[in-house]
């Protein structure tokens, strides 16, 4: 066994336990949380449904200016977009069908509730978008990432899921891929 | 004349309907949403119970550099602190009695559980908070306060709530003020 192969199998990731699990009062610093790579963004997640009875939970994602999410939709989770820095293009369709995109900027809010095919980009070099969803939805991004000990992006290692995996996160969190759903404005 | 009276009555503020009402996707531009003046801090309601099925609520709070909140605590509503802009000393009595503040600056994060005494003062000439809690509670500061086409801080016209304003709202939202307790470190 080599020395990194010994490093490596180290505690990682070393965040583990830094959310209490049960609802107490606690503090992150930015960007201490439960940290993953989910290809090239870092999901961070701040607050889990095990702290808030199961009400919602909260993440971070950053990310560098990349490719749109693959389209899909929630069955049973509601979500925010809330820009913190730098920019992100969302996309929903409403019920009727009609499709809107908006591109948010700082402080600018965007939501989408369970049942409503959506997807967003990056915009800027670099973006930091506050997430807010029904919890238990929350640790979704690490079942479809890699946990990571790395704290910003440009990710050092950015992790691709293997169809599998994706396949079995998307399952489990009830997330409906549509790979082949067009945006007009995209 | 009740609050749903006074309120109803206004033809200010130019917001309402701002907020869709049920679970539909939408946008808001940075300084959007229901807004009131609560003392001299500026709220904004950017999602409700109503859009969420009760889940949660999510609002901002803009405010200058000020007096310390009164310690308080919430029957059955957790909440959280995420700073964007500025900094806000955020204290806590843990469920054993001990006590603990923490300066949050931007990117930091607390979270209060139900039935936690807490509070908080903005540390920055200007600070701004994106809060979320559990579905109903966002609109307490309405209650509180008075609604407003004011966009931010400092307010031109400042909101003191009467006392039997103030009761009426705390009752009504089963927030429990506690003016006589001290932090130690406050």
């Amino acid at each position: 066994m080599t020395f990194d192969q010994i490093r490596n199998r180290q505690e990682k990731p070393s965040w583990k336990g830094v959310l209490p699990g049960r609802p107490v009062p606690f503090f992150l610093d930015d960007g201490d949380g439960e940290r993953s790579a989910v290809f090239d963004s870092l999901v961070t997640v701040l607050l889990s449904k095990d702290e808030t009875d199961g009400q919602f939970g909260v993440f971070t994602m950053r990310q560098p200016k990349g490719d749109l999410i693959v389209p899909h939709s929630h069955v049973d989770v509601h979500e925010i977009f809330y820009v913190v820095e730098g920019a992100a293009r969302v996309f929903v369709e409403h019920a009727d069908g009609r499709q809107e995109s908006k591109l948010l900027g700082p402080g600018d809010f965007g939501y989408v509730p369970a049942g409503i095919v959506h997807s967003y980009r990056g915009e800027a070099e670099y973006t930091k978008i506050l997430g807010v969803c029904t919890g238990g939805f929350e640790r979704f991004f690490q079942a479809l990432g890699e946990l990571t000990d790395e704290r910003d992006v440009p990710l050092t290692e950015p992790f691709t899921p293997s169809p599998e995996q994706m396949q079995e996160a998307f399952s489990r969190y009830r997330n409906i891929p549509l790979p082949d759903y067009r945006w007009e404005e995209a």
